[in-house]
Protein backbone atom coordinates (compact mmCIF):
# COMPACT_ATOMS: atom_id res chain seq x y z
CA UNK A 1 0.00 0.00 0.00
CA UNK A 2 2.82 2.71 0.80
CA UNK A 3 4.81 1.40 -1.87
CA UNK A 4 2.20 1.80 -4.56
CA UNK A 5 1.04 5.12 -3.07
CA UNK A 6 4.58 5.94 -3.74
CA UNK A 7 4.85 4.78 -7.18
CA UNK A 8 1.24 6.51 -7.85
CA UNK A 9 3.25 9.75 -6.46
CA UNK A 10 6.16 9.21 -8.69
CA UNK A 11 4.77 11.23 -11.74
CA UNK A 12 3.54 13.94 -9.70
CA UNK A 13 7.18 14.25 -8.16
CA UNK A 14 8.62 13.82 -11.84
CA UNK A 15 6.42 16.94 -12.80
CA UNK A 16 7.71 19.29 -10.47
CA UNK A 17 11.60 18.27 -10.94
CA UNK A 18 10.24 18.91 -14.51
CA UNK A 19 8.92 22.53 -13.67
CA UNK A 20 11.96 23.23 -11.16
CA UNK A 21 14.49 22.65 -13.93
CA UNK A 22 12.73 24.54 -16.59
CA UNK A 23 12.61 27.30 -14.16
CA UNK A 24 16.25 26.62 -13.20
CA UNK A 25 16.86 27.06 -16.68
CA UNK A 26 14.80 29.93 -17.64
CA UNK A 27 16.33 31.91 -14.73
CA UNK A 28 20.04 31.24 -16.52
CA UNK A 29 18.70 32.19 -19.43
CA UNK A 30 17.86 35.63 -18.34
CA UNK A 31 21.02 35.76 -16.59
CA UNK A 32 22.86 34.86 -19.66
CA UNK A 33 20.58 37.51 -21.39
CA UNK A 34 21.51 39.91 -18.97
CA UNK A 35 25.03 39.67 -19.19
CA UNK A 36 24.99 39.79 -22.83
CA UNK A 37 23.04 42.66 -22.86
CA UNK A 38 25.01 44.84 -20.29
CA UNK A 39 28.01 44.01 -22.68
CA UNK A 40 26.17 45.21 -25.38
CA UNK A 41 25.23 48.21 -23.34
CA UNK A 42 28.94 48.76 -22.42
CA UNK A 43 30.32 48.85 -25.89
CA UNK A 44 27.88 51.60 -26.97
CA UNK A 45 28.39 53.60 -24.12
CA UNK A 46 32.66 53.84 -24.86
CA UNK A 47 31.17 54.49 -28.18
CA UNK A 48 29.06 57.27 -27.36
CA UNK A 49 31.62 58.62 -24.43
CA UNK A 50 34.22 59.06 -27.21
CA UNK A 51 32.04 60.05 -30.21
CA UNK A 52 30.42 62.84 -28.48
CA UNK A 53 33.39 64.62 -28.22
CA UNK A 54 33.90 64.51 -31.37
CA UNK A 55 30.66 65.91 -32.14
CA UNK A 56 31.42 68.91 -30.10
CA UNK A 57 34.28 69.85 -32.46
CA UNK A 58 32.49 69.25 -35.06
CA UNK A 59 29.65 71.42 -34.60
CA UNK A 60 32.00 74.33 -33.23
CA UNK A 61 31.11 73.63 -29.72
CA UNK A 62 34.43 72.54 -28.61
CA UNK A 63 37.64 73.77 -29.85
CA UNK A 64 39.04 71.62 -32.12
CA UNK A 65 41.98 69.42 -30.66
CA UNK A 66 43.84 67.10 -32.93
CA UNK A 67 45.13 64.48 -31.10
CA UNK A 68 41.47 63.84 -28.96
CA UNK A 69 39.77 63.82 -32.27
CA UNK A 70 42.57 61.11 -33.55
CA UNK A 71 42.45 59.52 -30.55
CA UNK A 72 38.29 58.77 -30.06
CA UNK A 73 38.04 58.27 -33.54
CA UNK A 74 40.24 55.33 -33.01
CA UNK A 75 38.66 54.24 -30.36
CA UNK A 76 35.32 54.52 -32.57
CA UNK A 77 36.49 52.47 -35.31
CA UNK A 78 37.73 49.93 -32.95
CA UNK A 79 34.67 49.71 -31.00
CA UNK A 80 32.50 48.97 -33.56
CA UNK A 81 34.53 46.07 -34.76
CA UNK A 82 32.93 44.38 -31.19
CA UNK A 83 29.68 45.99 -31.83
CA UNK A 84 28.50 43.20 -34.07
CA UNK A 85 29.80 40.47 -31.28
CA UNK A 86 26.72 42.05 -28.95
CA UNK A 87 23.90 41.26 -30.48
CA UNK A 88 23.63 37.05 -29.74
CA UNK A 89 20.10 35.74 -30.46
CA UNK A 90 20.09 35.39 -26.12
CA UNK A 91 19.85 39.60 -25.81
CA UNK A 92 17.02 39.72 -27.52
CA UNK A 93 14.87 39.58 -24.45
CA UNK A 94 15.53 41.66 -21.44
CA UNK A 95 16.14 45.25 -20.39
CA UNK A 96 17.20 46.26 -23.89
CA UNK A 97 16.17 49.36 -26.16
CA UNK A 98 17.20 46.81 -28.97
CA UNK A 99 14.54 46.06 -31.04
CA UNK A 100 13.40 42.22 -31.91
CA UNK A 101 13.74 43.98 -36.04
CA UNK A 102 17.37 43.48 -35.47
CA UNK A 103 17.44 39.20 -35.23
CA UNK A 104 14.45 38.79 -37.88
CA UNK A 105 16.19 41.51 -40.18
CA UNK A 106 19.37 40.05 -39.73
CA UNK A 107 21.00 40.29 -43.24
CA UNK A 108 19.88 44.24 -42.83
CA UNK A 109 21.02 45.17 -39.57
CA UNK A 110 24.43 43.26 -40.82
CA UNK A 111 24.55 45.47 -43.40
CA UNK A 112 24.20 48.83 -41.48
CA UNK A 113 26.53 47.68 -38.97
CA UNK A 114 29.10 47.17 -41.53
CA UNK A 115 28.26 50.70 -42.55
CA UNK A 116 29.14 52.39 -39.37
CA UNK A 117 32.81 50.13 -39.45
CA UNK A 118 33.04 51.60 -42.95
CA UNK A 119 32.47 55.06 -41.99
CA UNK A 120 34.00 54.97 -38.67
CA UNK A 121 36.92 53.39 -40.24
CA UNK A 122 37.15 56.23 -42.92
CA UNK A 123 36.59 58.65 -39.97
CA UNK A 124 39.84 57.02 -38.25
CA UNK A 125 41.62 57.40 -41.30
CA UNK A 126 40.69 61.07 -41.65
CA UNK A 127 41.49 62.02 -38.49
CA UNK A 128 45.41 60.31 -38.39
CA UNK A 129 46.61 63.40 -40.71
CA UNK A 130 43.51 66.07 -39.67
CA UNK A 131 44.93 69.48 -38.49
CA UNK A 132 41.50 71.12 -38.60
CA UNK A 133 38.26 70.49 -38.14
CA UNK A 134 37.30 71.28 -41.76
CA UNK A 135 39.46 68.41 -42.82
CA UNK A 136 36.77 65.90 -40.57
CA UNK A 137 33.94 66.81 -41.01
CA UNK A 138 32.26 64.90 -43.88
CA UNK A 139 33.62 61.92 -42.19
CA UNK A 140 32.15 62.55 -38.85
CA UNK A 141 28.74 63.63 -40.52
CA UNK A 142 28.83 60.30 -42.67
CA UNK A 143 29.62 58.26 -39.43
CA UNK A 144 26.75 60.16 -37.33
CA UNK A 145 24.41 59.55 -40.12
CA UNK A 146 25.56 55.09 -40.19
CA UNK A 147 24.95 55.73 -36.37
CA UNK A 148 21.18 57.23 -36.75
CA UNK A 149 20.08 55.35 -39.71
CA UNK A 150 21.02 51.88 -37.69
CA UNK A 151 19.28 53.14 -34.43
CA UNK A 152 16.76 55.12 -36.44
CA UNK A 153 15.29 51.14 -38.02
CA UNK A 154 16.66 49.09 -34.88
CA UNK A 155 16.19 50.72 -31.80
CA UNK A 156 13.75 51.66 -29.56
CA UNK A 157 13.62 55.28 -28.11
CA UNK B 1 9.72 101.38 5.73
CA UNK B 2 9.24 98.93 3.32
CA UNK B 3 12.80 99.57 1.17
CA UNK B 4 14.66 98.96 4.56
CA UNK B 5 12.34 95.37 4.76
CA UNK B 6 13.73 94.70 1.78
CA UNK B 7 17.11 95.63 2.49
CA UNK B 8 17.23 94.00 5.32
CA UNK B 9 15.80 90.91 3.43
CA UNK B 10 18.65 91.01 0.76
CA UNK B 11 21.46 89.30 2.46
CA UNK B 12 18.85 86.41 3.41
CA UNK B 13 17.92 86.22 -0.11
CA UNK B 14 21.94 86.50 -1.39
CA UNK B 15 22.25 83.08 1.09
CA UNK B 16 19.09 81.55 -0.53
CA UNK B 17 20.23 81.92 -3.90
CA UNK B 18 23.85 80.40 -2.75
CA UNK B 19 22.48 77.80 -1.49
CA UNK B 20 20.10 77.00 -4.70
CA UNK B 21 23.25 77.85 -6.64
CA UNK B 22 25.37 75.26 -4.55
CA UNK B 23 23.15 72.78 -4.70
CA UNK B 24 22.43 72.92 -8.25
CA UNK B 25 26.20 72.58 -9.02
CA UNK B 26 25.78 69.86 -6.45
CA UNK B 27 23.50 68.39 -8.54
CA UNK B 28 25.48 68.91 -11.73
CA UNK B 29 28.44 67.93 -9.97
CA UNK B 30 26.68 64.27 -9.10
CA UNK B 31 25.60 63.60 -12.79
CA UNK B 32 28.82 64.36 -14.29
CA UNK B 33 30.33 61.74 -11.35
CA UNK B 34 27.85 59.09 -12.94
CA UNK B 35 28.18 59.47 -16.21
CA UNK B 36 31.64 59.09 -15.63
CA UNK B 37 31.37 56.07 -13.38
CA UNK B 38 29.51 54.62 -15.81
CA UNK B 39 31.90 55.03 -18.62
CA UNK B 40 34.27 53.59 -16.36
CA UNK B 41 32.44 50.68 -15.40
CA UNK B 42 31.81 50.14 -19.00
CA UNK B 43 35.25 49.85 -19.93
CA UNK B 44 35.75 46.76 -17.25
CA UNK B 45 32.90 45.45 -18.79
CA UNK B 46 34.04 45.07 -22.14
CA UNK B 47 38.01 44.27 -20.75
CA UNK B 48 36.05 41.89 -18.51
CA UNK B 49 33.73 39.80 -21.41
CA UNK B 50 36.84 39.27 -23.25
CA UNK B 51 39.40 38.36 -20.66
CA UNK B 52 36.94 35.88 -19.25
CA UNK B 53 37.26 33.38 -22.43
CA UNK B 54 40.64 33.61 -22.55
CA UNK B 55 40.84 32.45 -18.73
CA UNK B 56 39.07 29.95 -19.63
CA UNK B 57 41.40 28.68 -22.32
CA UNK B 58 44.40 29.24 -20.40
CA UNK B 59 42.92 26.98 -17.88
CA UNK B 60 41.39 24.35 -19.79
CA UNK B 61 37.93 24.80 -19.28
CA UNK B 62 37.55 25.29 -22.67
CA UNK B 63 39.37 24.39 -26.14
CA UNK B 64 41.74 26.52 -27.68
CA UNK B 65 40.74 28.79 -30.19
CA UNK B 66 43.74 30.66 -31.49
CA UNK B 67 40.99 33.29 -33.48
CA UNK B 68 39.08 34.06 -30.79
CA UNK B 69 42.23 34.42 -28.33
CA UNK B 70 44.15 36.66 -30.46
CA UNK B 71 40.63 38.85 -30.97
CA UNK B 72 40.44 38.90 -27.39
CA UNK B 73 43.83 40.05 -26.43
CA UNK B 74 43.94 42.44 -28.76
CA UNK B 75 40.65 43.97 -27.62
CA UNK B 76 41.58 43.74 -23.91
CA UNK B 77 45.02 45.21 -24.87
CA UNK B 78 43.51 48.44 -26.81
CA UNK B 79 40.59 48.56 -24.25
CA UNK B 80 43.65 49.15 -21.52
CA UNK B 81 44.51 52.02 -23.34
CA UNK B 82 41.17 53.56 -23.00
CA UNK B 83 41.18 52.55 -19.13
CA UNK B 84 43.54 55.39 -17.54
CA UNK B 85 41.02 57.70 -18.95
CA UNK B 86 38.42 56.61 -16.90
CA UNK B 87 39.39 58.06 -13.38
CA UNK B 88 38.91 61.47 -13.33
CA UNK B 89 38.74 63.38 -10.13
CA UNK B 90 35.04 63.98 -10.22
CA UNK B 91 34.34 59.73 -10.65
CA UNK B 92 35.93 59.14 -6.70
CA UNK B 93 32.05 59.55 -5.18
CA UNK B 94 29.19 58.01 -6.58
CA UNK B 95 28.11 53.70 -6.92
CA UNK B 96 31.70 53.03 -7.38
CA UNK B 97 33.79 50.31 -6.33
CA UNK B 98 37.32 52.64 -7.00
CA UNK B 99 38.59 53.34 -3.74
CA UNK B 100 39.63 56.98 -2.85
CA UNK B 101 43.26 55.79 -2.35
CA UNK B 102 43.49 55.93 -6.41
CA UNK B 103 43.56 59.58 -6.36
CA UNK B 104 45.41 59.44 -3.20
CA UNK B 105 48.54 57.45 -4.32
CA UNK B 106 48.05 58.55 -7.96
CA UNK B 107 52.08 57.42 -8.65
CA UNK B 108 51.13 54.16 -7.74
CA UNK B 109 47.81 53.85 -9.05
CA UNK B 110 49.63 54.68 -12.54
CA UNK B 111 52.13 52.70 -12.60
CA UNK B 112 49.79 49.78 -11.64
CA UNK B 113 48.07 51.08 -14.98
CA UNK B 114 51.13 50.73 -16.48
CA UNK B 115 51.61 47.81 -15.88
CA UNK B 116 48.09 46.21 -17.02
CA UNK B 117 48.60 48.13 -20.24
CA UNK B 118 52.36 46.53 -20.51
CA UNK B 119 51.34 42.84 -19.74
CA UNK B 120 48.06 42.43 -22.07
CA UNK B 121 50.35 43.63 -24.78
CA UNK B 122 52.67 41.25 -24.36
CA UNK B 123 49.87 39.15 -24.21
CA UNK B 124 48.63 40.44 -27.62
CA UNK B 125 51.73 40.04 -28.89
CA UNK B 126 52.12 36.34 -27.61
CA UNK B 127 48.70 35.98 -29.30
CA UNK B 128 49.15 37.38 -32.45
CA UNK B 129 51.44 34.03 -33.82
CA UNK B 130 49.97 31.42 -31.31
CA UNK B 131 49.33 27.89 -31.97
CA UNK B 132 48.38 26.31 -28.82
CA UNK B 133 46.93 27.45 -25.03
CA UNK B 134 51.26 26.61 -23.91
CA UNK B 135 52.28 29.78 -25.99
CA UNK B 136 50.07 31.98 -23.93
CA UNK B 137 49.73 30.79 -20.39
CA UNK B 138 52.59 33.00 -19.20
CA UNK B 139 51.78 35.90 -21.14
CA UNK B 140 48.05 35.50 -19.84
CA UNK B 141 48.86 34.82 -15.95
CA UNK B 142 51.13 37.68 -15.92
CA UNK B 143 48.12 39.92 -16.99
CA UNK B 144 45.68 38.15 -14.79
CA UNK B 145 48.11 39.04 -11.93
CA UNK B 146 48.57 42.63 -13.18
CA UNK B 147 44.51 42.76 -12.62
CA UNK B 148 44.78 41.51 -9.68
CA UNK B 149 47.34 43.69 -8.07
CA UNK B 150 45.63 46.79 -8.93
CA UNK B 151 42.36 45.53 -7.50
CA UNK B 152 43.77 44.18 -4.32
CA UNK B 153 44.80 47.67 -3.61
CA UNK B 154 42.66 49.89 -5.51
CA UNK B 155 38.86 48.04 -5.42
CA UNK B 156 36.43 47.58 -3.18
CA UNK B 157 35.31 44.10 -2.75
Amino acid sequence: MTISLRMKQAPALAAVLALVAAGAAQAQGSKEAEAAIKYRQSVYTVIYNNFGPLGAMASGKAPFDAAIFKRNAARVAFMSSIAPDTFPEVSKTGNTKAKPEIWANKAEFDKLMKDFQDKSGALASAAQKATSVDEVKAAFGATGAACKACHDKFKAD
